[in-house]
């Protein structure tokens, strides 16, 4: 690795791009952002349970996201760190987006942050972490960063369109946040059709990764259902939210198991559906928690999540590989992918087999513009479910073209790119598939180490 | 590893046996089970401070005791899901079995879920995985489903006698959930008499299975407080639970260290009690957690449970071992068996020595059969200290009682079995005593990788 | 390692001194210490917000410190270790030294504990365990239990002067924990003038052991807005301390990948920087983190913040090294001596530069002196700054004060003291730079699986 081979540009590509952004950010949120006046309303800030909930998001997003990519041998750091990165920096462009597009800054010109815009922002980030997860390994710093920006720019706008033109019920983010975010992903790799880095590194995995990997399932799963109780009102929906959510994770928890030991020849249960299928009852249920009305419903939701989440890993994820080029490095598409649009279709059934009547006043909260609300809505049960099918459409169609667009843009070549795989030992782009490449620490000592056990081996024999 | 020698139902039996679990549940909740309707008491449901608490034992159950038994090498992805698995499992189960014990299943033929449900359903979890921590290592999927399938019955009934009949103070449920779990255990243990695993493994096992280990032990110390306070009421007994167990903890953990140093003939700290004994003090409060007035006596049970721990892990077990063959994987007879019986012991001394004038009115949620109190009791101090220890006769019988049941149940011939160690290279069951055996993903590359290894080896030399 | 050659003093005086601490606690607890009446005020104890956020301090406390310093391969187990026992011995400690200097205590001859009290001790264990990062792997566990004595005492009587008679605004505790523990800590080290550990250890750091420091940095990263507004009041200066400390972290983070990657020739990132310096926005924005009014001045703060912390890692450090043999194992001035300085500056900044009527009738809860308040102080924004100033000065003249004093008694040669590295053989202490001789579970397996080993590559060639 000559460091001489390398230019200028392409060492400090990622620190001007960065700052440059660092910057643009610190400007924005002098002129236009300013912090509510707690004492308005003093017990929406924080005495209510609003804040306890952002933090079990908070863990899930900075702690959970990361380490359910860590099962990589080569890219655990890389996964933590560069989730850590991305979280930070869309937390601060989401927060600007979103102030942009509120109604406050439209009338004042500033906007204001509180707890609840803390909870969006967490959401936004757990759209580009699920982007991420698509395409690990295959991706430089700074096209991580640049992804970030635009894929940010689209969500933000997607969650305007379905939230405030179409009102769609899409109470756990299911749609917005899942399915978009797996969809976005999967179109830039498409684009990208780098190699997927799983064929390369599953032999060198160990059993530690997995453990690793377990931190980040196991806290995704715990918090699920505050992650979709987070922005529910009122109580009797967030409540719902929280009961349903429990129930699908733990209904579709116990059908992956039987049905990862069905699709293997020795009936022995697969890693990868448990760290990543036990998860799917809680996507799959998202967009509905609030509005499902009977536990056995989301029992049931639960098992077909993760029925169609074993099946995605066991046959169709080898046939996408194989027949489309599609790579998806922490299969990503089984669980956010499928899971969010099976989330979709659930909450257009939902809407077309209940009563309105069951909700009760809440009605209005769950479905703003049903008839006879305070919104003057004119929509009953059959034109809501049409809603809910043209909010899916649009956050899958902008998920794609998005995606398509961002991964043309990455492929621009003044962008440090990751070395092809079957380059790998190229010596003029120093991103090469090692994550010790990548990583400044211990490449010394490595290279000494190395040598130390040789000589060592040599006095033994 | 023929995969020839094994029969369908061999390999099949796990799913069969955990899908017609799956579809009665699904039936029974969609007979029986109805969510509260929370528009009655919205102030119970979420606003309150029980779902912050929730959260604080659901992350112990599934992150925490998840890890705590990840500490043996070959053992640890095995803990930690199927820690997931049958927890899963039991939250279903639990619901169900405490609906149908409730009054108002027995009343209008429904029963309804809420979080204080949740609650129960996390702490039946935690009474399967305690046994668990006893068997790890010594039996296959199969069994430990039946085992949770027949344990969960027991103990929901253990909890029926005990609380709505007996009327004991419990307020931890170290009783129906530490003491009743070690010794069912231990009690399923002996009528097996596998070997221990401990034994092969110890050599195997490195550093880092101890850290992750590390990450269970200080996740349940940190939230025993809430584990202890998650069903008291009213806030006082609430208030106390949580400072009486942050001292048992903080005393016990102390003494923990100061033991370990004492028992080892350098002074040096042994690691199985960092990572059990510190947890001591937890326990040994727990079932008058809600009771005791003082600080300093809470210092003092602290000191006291982690005694009898360390003298527990350092004489007991190995004397357990060796004359009656009775094996236990992870220690659990010194951190919850003993300890919770120690609970049992200071629940009745308490109750003997605190004038029940200090409780003021809220004597009657902590002894509600006390004379003079809303339920028309006419229990006194004695009165009520023999009802506690009637409570702990009852739960100790039943653990024994069952678990014997249940290990009998566990060893018919046609459910699959763990190899016997000393017969650890037979080709006829897969189960063997290895992990990858048990688990699919990486069997290919482990032996491709041994394989290149060896080349490599060759290479050198 | 021959055991004769250790004197029953050298192999029992740790636990000897912490039985006499243990024991002294005990009979303190017994005659001082007292519970609060929770039904005079029962909205104060629980259902309010106090209990979540100390679940969030306490699980930074035990389990994000702990394996923040867990990178060092051969101290992992001792740092996560040692931490806990410095956590529990703190814990009481500081409880009976802030009850006798209370009021109340002066008033009554008693103290009461409730959630508030908990909050306190375990900010005071954030004291120790900062100190502890300075001089990990240089420390016997008896030097560190009179460290843990000698720090809290010093470090509670700061406390008391900087809150209750100069009445500093110090919200996040920026001075008095994490300057004040860092400078305690180099104090302390400066006199023992023992090698840094990490230079032999470096080499055998392995990818691993990163992961699980990651575990540490995310928690802390996702727990600071709730350390830093933990005990503010009321509930507009919480939030406002939320809101800055998560701007503050997201600023500092993207700047410290920016800054990483600067300082490295070839632009790639530096783990120990990804590790520790994402965490100094916290630290910095600290002790104005209730009064900072904009948020574009808390996301300038952790830019700010961030620099001097990478920039600390990168030069200062291997200067100091270097010239004046001052050893830093976990690098704890660039988060915490640095950054805590910086936080002390702004505190004045701020101080100075907002209108008291900005902040309405709570200024007086921020500066309880201020003129015009319920407390008839007569201080402006000027002499408010110069208390600030004064308050900084006290903090760590204290400090070095005490780490100095500290650190010779901590070298009574009748202590056990770690061996020179160079010395590093010797058979005549047990307590030598190695892991595996501090604590003894392995010991007999590791020898064996060594010979084992040896054995089976001479079978091999």
């Amino acid at each position: 690795m000559p460091p001489t081979t390398l230019s200028v540009w392409q060492r400090r590509q990622f620190s001007l791009l960065a700052l440059f952004f660092q910057m643009i950010f610190l400007i924005l949120f002098s002129l236009f952002c300013r912090y509510i006046d707690p004492l308005d309303d003093s017990k929406r800030i924080y005495s209510g349970t609003d804040y306890p909930l952002f933090q079990d998001v908070h863990l899930m997003i900075f702690v959970g996201f990361g380490f359910l990519m860590a099962f990589l041998k080569r890219y655990g750091f890389s996964a933590v760190s560069v989730n850590l990165l991305l979280s930070a920096f869309v937390i601060q462009w989401a927060m600007l987006l979103r102030g942009f597009l509120s109604k406050q800054f439209q009338e004042t010109g500033t906007f204001t942050l509180g707890v609840p815009e803390m909870m969006c922002a967490d959401n936004s980030c757990a759209v580009v972490l699920i982007t991420m997860g698509v395409l690990l390994g295959r991706m430089t710093p700074v096209q991580f960063l640049l992804l970030a920006f635009f894929e940010t720019s689209f969500s933000v706008l997607v969650d305007h369109i379905v939230f405030n033109i179409l009102h769609v019920n899409d109470g756990g983010r299911s749609l917005v946040v899942h399915a978009f975010g797996a969809y976005f992903g999967l179109a830039a790799a498409l684009v990208g059709k780098k190699k997927n880095v799983m064929e390369m590194d599953e032999q060198g995995s160990i059993h530690h990764s997995d453990l690793f990997s377990m931190i980040g399932t196991l806290l995704l799963w715990v918090f699920f259902p505050s992650f979709n109780a987070a922005v529910q009102e009122p109580e009797d929906a967030r409540h719902r939210a929280i009961m349903n959510t429990y129930l699908a994770m733990a209904s579709g928890t116990v059908t992956t198991f039987i049905l990862s030991s069905l699709v293997d020849n020795l009936g022995r249960f697969n890693m990868i559906h448990i760290q990543s299928s036990t998860l799917s009852g809680g996507v799959a249920i998202g967009s509905a928690a609030n509005a499902v009305l009977y536990p056995s419903h989301a029992v049931a939701v639960g098992i077909c999540a993760s029925f169609v989440s074993v099946i995605g890993h066991a046959w169709l994820s080898p046939k996408l590989e194989k027949r489309f080029k599609l790579y998806d490095t922490c299969g990503v598409h089984n669980l956010h992918g499928i899971p969010g649009i099976l989330a979709g279709i659930f909450s257009i059934i939902f809407a077309l087999g209940y009563e309105p009547e069951s909700y009760g006043k809440t009605l209005y909260h769950i479905y703003p513009h049903f008839e006879g609300g305070p919104m003057n809505g004119e929509r009953n049960r059959e034109i809501q479910a049409v809603y809910q099918l043209a909010g899916m459409g649009v956050t899958l169609a902008t998920a794609v073209v998005g995606g398509l667009m961002t991964g043309l843009i990455l492929q621009i070549r003044i962008l440090n790119q990751v070395d092809d795989p079957d380059t790998f030992h190229g010596d003029i782009n120093y991103y090469a598939q090692c994550e010790f490449n990548f990583l400044s620490k211990y490449e010394h000592e490595k290279r000494e180490q190395e040598l130390l056990e040789r000589e060592r081996l040599h006095e033994i024999y």
